[in-house]
């Protein structure tokens, strides 16, 4: 008798989930369920108060909707019964985080904070709290915050605590009101269970937690702001619970939303990018994982902690329990596609497109793929928005070189996609330089299932093979195996996580390769790339942050 | 009786003729002929062979053509008769030049050398011949030429002896074969007279000679390139005429293809920019008059020799006689936002200006107004065809910074218009700080009427007042008084261009006053803009040329 188990991936403007048999990884059936209120940036819902530029909210319910919508779907697509079910796991966006009542009621469902920004969800990408940041990085460089190493040396903008600190900086009596501060992560784990649990790759990352060293210090944080002192205690949980545990059981009400057997096994939260990495077979390391989509999350393992300038941060079993996940990222990957798409690709192309029945992507790839390496004259700096690493700065923007009357749009389109690639290779190098071995790339996500070129470029441009993982919802399926794993192998799952990537996660069997003629070509191009990305991000000429500066100005 | 003159003005694609009341400048008729081939800058005609990038060349018989089309139009069209048309004068692109027989049969005309890109006319913007301006700079600074001096350092890639030197080297047949090396301004008064003449301000502004020391030595040309040693004996001429002056009569061949009566006056040739500033009102020092089209060419008078850096060139008597005349340009204005247009726009925009029935830059003029200066966070190098002032380096490219996920194709088209205001302002500072007083600016050509956006957003940066041409053919009408001059009082025209100027000249009354609120804003962004242009300009960083030789490399 087979048994099941069920992924939910909380994406940026979607949740999927994911019906999985355990035996084997075979996928029987999955959901999506596109969030009512999706990303909110321009103003609040029902018509509420308008957001500033930089910020990026959402709607908790979305994430009830999700449970509610999609698991029921599987369900019944699959003709699984509930009871061969044993176990969920989620995964989610990070750091995306809420305000709620000791009950686990967001703040944003209150009528009296309902029209107030700060009560509701923070997600990964809202970008405001920039100089919370700094104050952060400061105070922790004066003071001498050993943690502080352990992000090369910055943390950013997107994290917990520099979201928090914007709560209580620009909204007081909401920090006052908020009984709990929580990843969306654990708040959707919580609202499964009943149970509240705080999970170590969320804390590991994004809030400065470590196994051997906790959070930082009340003094840190007092020092930060008086009101900070104690929020771990006051708001927070030192319970931190390593990935791969079970949180709880199904509760009886989030059974009733989803078909599924209270008491059910729930896994530990987990991070869309951290899961995906034993579910592109990575349990070893030296085997980078791009998770690409809209961003890039780049994961791998390494067996000591290393310094890594400019990396997103090491966490002791933050991916796989026993190694050191070390963790960095490209904040605009398939976003810089979309977003040229969207703005940039002339109606004669969309005729184009139309009457060959392609997308325009596609067209617009295979007019790219056409191009020798450098013959557009191009170059592109891939800060369209914001560089995660390894400079960690929201504050850089986009820049493109080497444009004349003659150049078309599908170079552009390549110089953006050969941008991403420069970055990723900087990435790379870092971590190679600074004891973080990398021989070979495995990529999942959207992206590398749509654009051959992107990934041709990536091997071209790094040098190194790149692998695909075999599954299209690579998260989901990672979120699956450890709703295994909590499960147990007792239950018909599995004690370990190796032991499941073992038998539930593959590979494809097409490949990319490096050709050696281009890798040449591009050489010339990174090197070039080089200069402009330390000219522009490392304070030779701060251009692009006082610019800003006046667009922030400007727009008051 | 009135009398009238025909002004005939050679653009990059057309030729137009306008017909002028001499009296009173009225503009009774005018007419365009496109010119059938062009710009030739993908392959010679009939299927002939493709040309390298940077090429770009026309075919002579469209200018003979323009005579044959534009003039008995306007005769017809205004009813003026024959008899009552006194003077002719043409303006024309410089430096675009052919090389021809002795009795001007142009080479690219003859069977042997028609499939041979030399021996066809390059055209003003033709710019491959880097290297060989390069080697003129070079060779002229290391044996301390004084006549460098008066082009601010540095002579272009698009004029007369790098064109003439890059036919040397790739095409000594060509060169062998040429009894004439010649401006097309002189070739087609040459075709209208039978008479061969040069005119002083081509050869002054593009070709290195001045009223005071002539061409350059033999020594030099000779240094150069031994074959060269001789070029202006064997193949042009020392006799070079003043402006103003008349080149002869209407031949009986040209009085057939126009419908005038031979033996009209013709006048000397001219450059379209030149003949702008007289028709522009200007005649006197202080007020810049820039003539906007696909580029920009601003011309001054200043009442003695100042060596400006950068710009392209004084010469005395070169504009208006007794007073020295300054230019300098910048190559992509018109042909910027143009191909903005055409490769950037997307289909929503299309539609949008479709359904309001609106042509699609008015459509971006408009939101692009809507903008507050510094709000879209965008800067740009105005480089997409090089920098002809103040730098002078046509392998210069075109950037943009600032670009975030949420930049618009309306604030990118705004950054555009920016960018080549601030070039302006670059090039009025140039002059103002090296002793050539500016204090007002006129417009003419096609985009000041079309741009409202574009002329406030100049008066903004550059905090100058600008003044429209009364004429929406300003060199035409310009050509037209020269007409009239070269015809002279005593048959019913001028004995000087400044009575001419009093009389058939003017200027619109709206005029574009700087606001003091916007010229404070755009200071700041001005400020960035010089960074940037030094940094990538003036050698600190050349990656835009290394981009351009890598881009040679990989089109080979």
């Amino acid at each position: 008798m087979s048994k099941y188990a069920i992924g939910v991936d909380f994406g940026t403007e979607s949740g999927r989930a994911l019906l999985v048999d355990i035996s084997n990884g075979q996928e029987l059936a999955t959901a999506v369920y596109p969030y009512a209120n999706s990303v909110i940036d321009e103003r609040l819902p029902d018509n509420g108060p308008r957001l500033e530029p930089d910020w990026a909210l959402q709607d908790p319910e979305d994430y009830i909707r999700t449970f509610q919508n999609t698991i029921p779907q599987v369900l019944k697509q699959s003709g699984v019964s509930p009871d061969d079910v044993i176990g969920i796991g989620i995964d989610f966006t990070a750091c995306t985080m809420l305000p709620t009542k000791k009950d686990g009621t967001p703040l944003c469902l209150l009528p009296e904070f309902r029209a107030q920004p700060h009560a509701w969800v923070k997600l990964w990408k809202h970008h405001s709290a920039q100089p919370e940041a700094d104050h952060i990085n400061d105070t922790a460089e004066s003071m001498g915050e050993t943690w502080l190493a352990r992000y090369g040396g910055k943390i950013s903008s997107e994290w917990f605590f520099s979201k928090v600190l914007q709560i209580l900086d620009e909204a007081p009596e909401i920090y006052k009101a908020a009984d709990r501060l929580i990843e969306a992560a654990d708040w959707v784990v919580w609202q499964l269970t009943g149970v509240e649990t705080r999970n170590s790759c969320t804390a590991g990352y994004k809030a400065m937690w470590s196994k051997a060293e906790g959070f930082p210090s009340k003094d840190y944080f007092g020092t930060l702001h008086p009101m900070l002192a104690n929020v771990v205690e006051e708001k927070m949980s030192t319970n931190i619970l390593p990935v791969g545990q079970k949180a709880g059981g199904l509760s009886p009400q989030a059974a009733a939303w989803t078909g599924l057997k209270a008491g059910t096994a729930v896994a530990i939260a987990n991070v869309d990018a951290h899961v995906a990495v034993p579910a592109s077979t990575v349990t070893e390391p030296g085997r980078m994982v791009m998770i690409m989509g809209t961003s890039t999350c780049d994961m791998v393992l390494g067996t000591d902690a290393q310094l890594v300038p400019g990396m997103c941060g090491y966490v002791e079993d933050g991916i796989i329990p026993g190694f050191f996940g070390y963790e960095a990222g490209q904040s605009c990957v398939g976003d810089h596609f979309a977003w040229f798409v969207e703005n940039c690709v002339p109606a004669s192309y969309q005729q184009q497109a139309q009457q060959r029945g392609l997308d325009v992507h596609a067209l617009l790839e295979e007019k790219a793929a056409k191009l020798n390496i450098g013959e557009s004259g191009l170059l592109a700096l891939d800060w369209w928005n914001g560089n995660r690493s390894v400079l960690v700065d929201v504050d850089l923007t986009g820049l493109l070189i080497g444009a004349t009357l003659a150049t078309k749009p599908e170079e552009i389109y390549r110089a953006l996609i050969e941008a991403t690639a420069y970055g990723k290779r900087i990435i790379i190098e870092t971590f190679q330089e600074n004891g973080v071995p990398i021989h070979e790339l495995v990529a999942c996500g959207g992206l590398p299932e749509k654009n051959k070129l992107v990934m041709q470029i990536y091997a071209d441009v790094t040098g190194l093979p790149i692998k695909l993982s075999g599954s299209k919802q690579t998260p989901a399926l990672g979120s699956a195996m450890f709703g295994a794993v909590a499960a147990g192998r007792s239950a018909g799952g599995y004690d370990s996580i190796f032991d499941a990537a073992k038998n539930m996660a593959r590979l494809k069997d097409e490949m990319y390769t490096p050709n050696p003629e281009s890798k040449k070509a591009y050489d010339k191009l990174y090197r070039e790339y080089q200069i402009l990305h330390d000219y522009f991000g490392r304070g030779a000429n701060d251009v692009m942050k006082r610019l800003k500066k006046i667009k922030v100005e400007a727009r008051k």
